[in-house]
């Protein structure tokens, strides 16, 4: 059975790949010849060290409008703002990290989110060292292409089109649950929530900002688990408010009714 | 699920690549690296325009090992020898060719014949025009990579990428394992969580013990996605003890130190 030649360009458009300190402008090129292939178009570029470049220009064959188009970002954040889920791709298994599940699975659950209109984005980390933790941090889930154990040395913009064609599938397949869900927090919202938890828990004493560990890695692999809802962020933040600020309910007045 | 890390070296081994009269030796460099990464070694190289060369070798990266022991051969009938099923990669759908699947029904094939230590190879055409229809009538079966009809242009490289990473999955994929996790909390422990929680935001006058409403039950149903692992109950119940209690790290005493 083949898949359906006819792409849903609508879906395909709320997948974003995001290439994190690229040092060579070549693999950009062949990441956008790779995400051109597989009906994607949105490239987001996180401080890379060369672009424009005419060697990306290069790679990129016929895709070169997909460089044109591509979103130079300051930091991770910001190439982040405004996704419902964001995946990093991770060559080797983390301590502490978040739910690892392999590429397949990853495309699938990236594939459901698309279907609901919500964008998610797949994070590539550098060509020497991959993703690092503070990055990792930002991520929700990371997935993982099999490779050879004794070779996993993946060129970027081979994993990129490894992603870009589960995705491609994922999409085109037609068995992803048609399921309507309500809308999942951005990742902004998430990290506006994230910032007020851990004021709440310097204010109540529970994290030393001298000795924060791991505290708060921790917790967000909690909340990245939950994949939480708008309406819910909205729910746990009144509750931070209250932590920090308590009340009773003999002094209560009409703003309790806001609570459900 | 994670796919097995472990290889199976000799079923990998029945699988043959082979590229047809190809132009650019970096993309021969490229698909040994590529094919290195999904853990296969069998490369074959039908009148290649330059190799050995220096740029495939820079390209391969660490997967020269391959290019070393690459056969090359005058005619791609000499590169098929002692196949059992030959595989060619089509862009296109041709008139009376032979049957066409998709790449991940192909490399489904491809695996049940190597499962019987019998040698498959996959046969890839030039960078501009693909297989010809002589070589095609050596094949016994067509693959199609899904691509967006509008751009299908993927570099010869990257289709060996995603046909090697197809050919693993379909090959490793009998055996997935699943990934090892440290203890998920038991009911009891979640229910003692609940009752926490709930006890606490009746004191901060997040919840009003008279009319409740459907709080905690959203609650539940976040933490019950997230699914809690034991030493998660135990962070998250220190917040709530803190909740309670707040302390500031200027009064703090050794306790704190069991917060992490």
């Amino acid at each position: 059975m083949l898949y359906a030649m006819t792409s849903k360009p609508n879906l395909l458009n709320n997948l974003r790949i995001v290439l994190c300190q690229t040092s060579h402008p070549g693999n950009i090129g062949s990441t956008a010849r790779a995400m051109k292939t597989m009906g994607l178009t949105q490239l987001y570029l996180v401080q890379p060290k060369h672009f424009p470049d005419a060697e990306a220009d290069s790679l990129a064959c016929g895709a070169v409008d997909l460089l044109e188009h591509a979103v130079v970002c300051d930091s991770l954040e910001d190439a982040l703002k405004g996704c419902a889920l964001v995946i990093g791709l991770s060559a080797r298994k983390r301590q502490l990290s978040h739910e690892l599940v392999a590429a397949r699975e990853a495309a699938t659950r990236a594939a459901e989110i698309a279907q609901n209109e919500q964008t998610v984005a797949l994070v590539f980390g550098t060509e020497m060292s991959g993703l690092s933790n503070r990055e990792l941090d930002l991520c929700q889930l990371l997935a993982m292409i099999p490779t050879n154990p004794d070779f996993s040395s993946l060129n970027v913009a081979a994993a990129v089109q490894v992603m870009c064609y589960e995705l491609r599938v994922a999409i085109t397949e037609g068995n992803i649950q048609a399921e309507a869900k309500t809308p999942l927090a951005t990742n902004d919202e998430m990290e506006g929530f994230y910032q007020h938890l851990e004021e709440t828990l310097v204010k109540i004493g529970y994290l030393n900002p001298q000795e924060p560990k791991k505290l708060m890695q921790r917790i967000r692999r909690i909340y990245a688990r939950a994949k939480l809802e708008k309406e819910e962020v909205n729910v746990l933040r009144g509750i931070l408010k209250l932590t920090q600020k308590p009340r009773s309910f003999e002094q209560k007045d009409s703003e309790s009714e806001k609570n459900v």
